[in-house]
């Protein structure tokens, strides 16, 4: 039995926390020794949201785990996918709760990946103007990143995440060994989150990445729980910085993961995503190739794409670019790297920076000559 | 012209602000001198919220004036009254939100009653996980009172306001003047809330209130405005003894609402509510029965009902004042005053005390007995 925690994770939020636990075998006595789900009120009733694919693999286990405790709740199952992510799901998950006799102290515990966490999260948001929630993430992408945060979010026909909240969990409980029934694909997806805050932050955790020892579940384990605890201290702080970090390649990976329309999955995306922008912060003269080509091996350890796509014009990426979220006045707005572990900050400590077009659509291209330059070595 | 602001009203948003502008003549120069929309971005797309009621008595005037301003807008309209306050109405809303290309800049802009204030202030909330919001309240209940907060909901077919957010207005603009058109019923109904905070709060302000002298305008609109301005003080402060005045009177008040099914409008009942609670203070010791009479006299000024209604027993009442919010291990949570403008509070500087069902019954009898024996004067 191994497990962290991570107290206050939000410090605006008291007994706020995550819970870094790994463990395949969920014996009841010693997680209510960890306190776990201590914010559960036991005297009122609850709602789980999980998806059929998590149902089918570990829903078994944590609900002889949730009855021993003595907690109270009901099952709310989606289809897996973004699809279930809408209005229509949260209008119906609505009224299930009302007709549970959920109450101001009631829970919602999201038991899933990114999608089961944004639906829960959500709801957790608006019933009663605000419930407790606890996020059970079972994906790498949502252990390491999506469940550390309070963003929540529905998605419109429109598109992706229009409608959401700023929300905190009480509890997060990251257990990698619900992780290790991932497919390959998806487990190597989420890691490109813990790479990019390896880059940002740590050299010496890039270094344990590029080990890339997936099939040990102890080396995933304790990587999934350092990539948590060290994306859980960007969110205590939530500085400009920290920001940076956390939206790290993500201006050019969404670009790329929307026209690319599901062919990338959003850590392959921000992968090649962050390749590009440490091809910006070379040729602003910020860092070394040395560092460029951390990023690409990096990535590359994993079988994560590094290149911007060949069908994929680096003015078409560039208008994509400008529906960013942080994209203002003509000018993409990015953290870059001076070296492994260090951004760059301008002189007021600013580390979210303005460049312009010329420059991203110059990275884009040296990013597409280093495989065609490689083709002939 | 007369106007008077509230700057940063919520303290935690810098910029935020009450304008309290009292004029028939909406001239956009005017307006804007006073700042009045400055948190509206000019290049971007808004909607404004309203009701057809509304738009029928004062869009014509609203429009010229925001056109003049070069704001650029679409309107939708939701038919008058709380059925309109639902998950379909917002999912509509939501749509089109996103085919008038809205963006995070823009704002949504609620220009009616309570209901249209919170259809527009859950959407503001939610919608690209919040974006500006700007009130313009139209009733008189809105303008002293639902406007000036941070609440924001929508109901279930299980109950009014079980889906909710916090969510604070950048702007209200309080003009009595669109109050003007109200039914005398809506209009009182309204000034309860004036006369709770007055109770709370200012002597000397109850003392204008007796006057009630609501077909002179420019006194209604000076009443508006201190009510308007009073709210917006216990908002920034937010305490718990702020809490207290905002809920003066509304454990028994919204339990006598929730009963009578629809034949008490919100300041008739929490009329009710005060005049019981005030019967509480005098039963537990607090209060001399000279503060009781200046309730019931506040309220009858205006004919407003102060009797629990003979249909309701004691009992039922109680059973429903459980459900308040504020409810806790078998004891209702209340304000009470020492005296009018000045609250009790405990040695530990606690406002909202805690009363046993034995001194509640007994106050809802009182306040019966009050009536019986009036008719063998």
């Amino acid at each position: 039995m191994s497990w962290t925690t991570c107290e206050n994770f939000n410090p605006d939020i008291p007994d706020t926390r995550i819970l870094l636990y790994n463990s395949p075998d969920l014996n009841p006595v010693h997680l209510e020794e960890l306190g776990l789900f201590r914010t559960i009120i036991r005297k009122s009733n609850h709602v789980l949201v999980t998806d059929t694919t998590i149902a089918k693999l570990h829903l078994n286990d944590l609900t002889k785990c949730l009855n021993s405790l003595g907690i109270h709740y009901n099952i709310y199952t989606v289809k897996p996918g973004e699809e279930a992510k809408t209005i229509s799901t949260y209008a119906d998950l609505l009224s299930c709760c009302a007709q549970y006799s959920l109450d101001k102290k009631s829970t919602i515990i999201g038991f899933g990946g990114g999608v089961v966490k944004d639906i829960a999260g959500f709801l957790a948001s608006t019933l009663f103007r605000g419930v407790n929630l606890v996020q059970i993430p079972t994906t790498v992408l949502n252990q390491v990143d999506a469940a550390i945060d309070w963003k929540q979010a529905l998605n419109l026909p429109h598109g992706k995440n229009l409608i959401g909240s700023m929300y905190s969990p009480s509890e997060v409980w990251v257990n990698p060994a619900f992780a290790r029934t991932l497919d390959e694909r998806y487990l190597k997806d989420g890691l490109s989150e813990s790479i990019k805050i390896a880059l940002c932050r740590s050299a010496p955790f890039l270094h344990t990445l590029l080990q890339a020892r997936i099939h040990d579940p102890d080396w995933l384990a304790s990587v999934i729980n350092e990539s948590a605890a060290l994306k859980a201290e960007t969110m205590k702080r939530d500085s400009e910085p920290d920001d940076g970090v956390k939206q790290y390649g993500h201006a050019v990976g969404h670009a790329i993961e929307h026209l690319a329309q599901g062919k990338y999955g959003h850590g392959e995306a921000i992968a090649i995503g962050m390749c590009v922008t440490a091809e910006v912060a070379l040729l602003a003269g910020f860092c070394s190739e040395e560092t460029v080509k951390a990023h690409y091996d990096a990535f590359e350890r994993y079988g994560l794409p590094t290149r911007v796509p060949g069908w994929l014009t680096a003015e078409a990426a560039w208008d994509q670019i400008n529906f960013d979220k942080y994209f203002l006045h003509g000018k993409m707005y990015s953290m870059v790297l001076k070296d492994v572990g260090e951004a760059v900050e301008d002189s007021k400590g600013r580390a979210m920076l303005p460049f312009h077009r010329d420059i991203v659509i110059q990275a884009i291209e040296r990013n597409r000559k280093r495989f065609d330059s490689l083709r002939f070595i």
